[in-house]
């Protein structure tokens, strides 16, 4: 599996890094992630030069990374500013160092060509961030390809089928997906007319007319809003959900699943930000996850298109996005062969 | 490793298929299995067509199986009945369906090519059901290959050295064993004069005649009958025992066997059921399991011929079975390569 | 990975081996150890020729060892002595022995050319039975290739990072390391003046001058020598500590690793016997252990050079051992090549 390299990826809940030295997996690759003093985040190859200690267990003084195995020291930088046994230092022995931004309530990494590392590549979630509102981030790891996870979301239709009684009412027939695509992005709308509603919508009637907007982005960012008003009136303020799920690969088969929700109510109670995110996590775990498990399972390892998957008008999202992943990996591949050959020819 | 594919397979026995969706891999295949309302089996492969979500963690309506991922509806012989997306059903959303057919307790299945799946080729184990008699079956999971396990039955010799003390009484010196081939079967006899005696048959004296026949047939289908005389009084009547050993690749290491035997007295009485199918289970899990398992690890997967083993004249059945294996499999392989050139010169 | 095999390994320590039919892998090869009715030492491939089963399985009667599935004997040197089926035995059905020696509270086992197994090339260990001394070996399966844990012993400059406060009283740059080669072994000594003492040496003052001498061997055997004087008081009597490691692979992956610590003090006192072992194996496991884990999962099962390392002076001993490694074994190569040629032109 060859995996998008210049984008941005969330790393990590903004939470989630502090003054500890912490290791995780992307692309395959072990990362150092930690806070400076100052409170930036330092995020390199979490390898040591000399004998592939992984620096995750070695101590941190001030800024500086102490390898556990010989004392070799590292800036935050990656850069090895200290050598006890001999004191030279070479150049080959600084740590590839990944640059990182904080946003969002994310921390955001780059793993490709640093030199295309620009923070406004990073996707605009602002509305998480907007007065009057209240965002939840959750992470879970899941043991399936983050591919299998985007289908999953991009493809809402399995609702009526996997998630009857926990957020589908069941069967409408009277569902409509349209898909566009700008740029890389791939938006789909699916609008449903008088169809069934639910529990926490039961104010709006028992039918309901729905919007559900997904936008996708590279570095797998879907951003949700489900927009649900009473039959026949689209002007009403009826119901919104804003949520988002965020995939960055671990491995070729186990991926960082993170989850936000955003609300516009009780934005100060700890207990409505706890039950916000249980929801959204126990139905990933307990309805999709043993699903997406089971298929990643009998894929094994193979990719989708290759094992000759019969199309659905549903797949429409799910197969555009594909198409958009696979021209950017190989304009990255294609790009990287141009710039060796650019070297190599001066 | 290849499986012969063109002959009856048991996949489970009678009892344990039912109104319930379950799954069992066979020849390294994913297969539902269920019975209709009418009782009748359903054999298809465990995978949608759209994105591999196994079948058997579906729904079943009637005789009709519902996807659980999006809904599509598939009849007991594979068809796709429904796509609740667009209404479309197209020749390749139809699911793979296996022959199958109940006779003598056991569930058959024919994972090879369906137009020769004759049920006249099914073995003939009508002793099974024979007035008069009870037949129980048992069933384990074996981590072993299945020609492991067919070499382990078609040699008894092994009984004396790793069944001593349970069905064997020690060395038997005086025993010869001679083999027969008839078209595709084989046909082991061991016969022993003024042999040990065992505790059960006390009662024929300290010393006994005792004739072993195994029949073994392709689909990996093994008869015993053993008859114990008198030293010396061959038309006595003796003790007969009769039971039938049954072993389906799972996968390249692993095997579904299938044990049964069958008895002429107290054939109503469920205990007696129960301390036969305990008895001969027992001896394999805790004789033979763990043997046979030690086999398997120090084989790494390789083919038995292919190490060089030393051969005694105890294993003139394995060998000759191995012989009739490797030409039936043969001989597959090279009449689906002429059906695939047939096809090609239309 | 290839191993070098005309090398006298320790198979195990003396102690554990006795009447019982042991299994211990070596060199990737499944090996039989138990003791004859005198108490030698016998060695054989652990799988019986003509099935595979497990020899270790079997029983042992006097000297020689039936085995559980078809009861073939073998006699201590690996010679098939009885054949129940048809009583022919042939050269094919021999077991491979491999020659062996007992010193120094080890069993000695040469996997290579026989003919070669000079016990004479046993390393000289004789200092650990020596009168007035006592030696306490311990053992511990280590989940790290050999050449892992070598590299580690063999640069001790880790000691303050990985040991402070267990063996190491912190930093010491004024150490100094120099190697010596004589014909296949390797020397490194390290010397520190005036550096921080422990506190068991706490007697010789706070800062003491020490000698450290590591000799190491083919077949992974490594002495150390640790002598520690007051400052610039070299003739004292100060402290010794002679200890040594012994690593012989299990499998590619996995170690054999056997400890020794050797002392002139308390010698009939099984409670000293006791700690001196405890705290040996306690720093390895406690301290080296998870280290070396974690460096040989990075390393995927490459090796080290392929992998570009930096190298500091401080790795020379360990640079130079894999020089002498990598030479003996390609002597072995072409050696056995040569041999085969030799065979060939006759």
């Amino acid at each position: 599996m060859i995996f998008q390299r210049n984008v941005w990826y969330v790393a990590a809940k903004s939470e989630d890094v502090d003054r500890q030295l912490r290791r995780r997996t992307i692309l395959n690759e072990p990362v150092l992630l930690y806070r400076t003093e100052r409170g930036e985040v330092a995020a390199m190859q979490d390898l040591c030069p000399h004998r592939f200690a992984p620096l995750s267990r070695g101590t941190l003084f001030g800024d500086i990374v102490q390898c556990k195995y010989h004392g070799l020291r590292f800036d935050a930088l990656g850069r090895c500013v200290h050598n006890p046994h001999g004191d030279v230092i070479t150049q080959r022995m600084h740590v590839r160092r990944y640059p990182t931004a904080e946003r969002h309530g994310f921390i955001w990494i780059w793993m490709g060509d640093s030199a295309q590392a620009e923070p406004e590549r990073i996707p605009d979630l602002s509305y998480m961030d907007a007065p009057g509102t209240r965002t939840v981030h959750s992470y879970i790891k899941a043991n399936y390809r983050y591919d299998i996870l985007v289908d999953n979301l991009l493809d809402l239709s399995h609702a009526e089928y996997l998630h009857v009684g926990s957020f589908s009412a069941g069967p409408a027939a009277c569902s409509k997906t349209s898909v566009n695509e700008e740029r890389n992005d791939v938006f789909v709308v699916r609008t449903m007319q008088d169809g069934p509603s639910l529990p926490h919508l039961a104010h709006l009637g028992e039918r309901i007319d729905q919007t559900l907007n997904i936008h996708w982005r590279p570095g797998q960012v879907m951003n949700f809003e489900i927009k649900s008003t009473p039959v026949g009136d689209p002007s009403s303020n009826g119901h919104r959900a804003r949520f988002s799920h965020i995939a960055t690969p671990e491995t070729e088969g186990t991926t960082h699943y993170f989850m936000s929700t955003t609300r516009d109510y009780a934005i100060d109670d700890p207990k409505v930000d706890a039950e916000a995110a249980l929801r959204q996590v126990t139905v990933i775990q307990n309805e999709d996850g043993p699903m997406l498990d089971a298929i990643n399972a009998e894929m094994h390892g193979m990719e989708l298109m290759d094992m000759g998957p019969v199309l659905l008008p549903v797949d429409v999202g799910a197969i555009r996005v594909r198409r958009v992943m696979k021209r950017l990996i190989d304009e990255e591949i294609s790009g990287s062969q141009n710039s060796v050959s650019a070297t190599r020819s001066r």
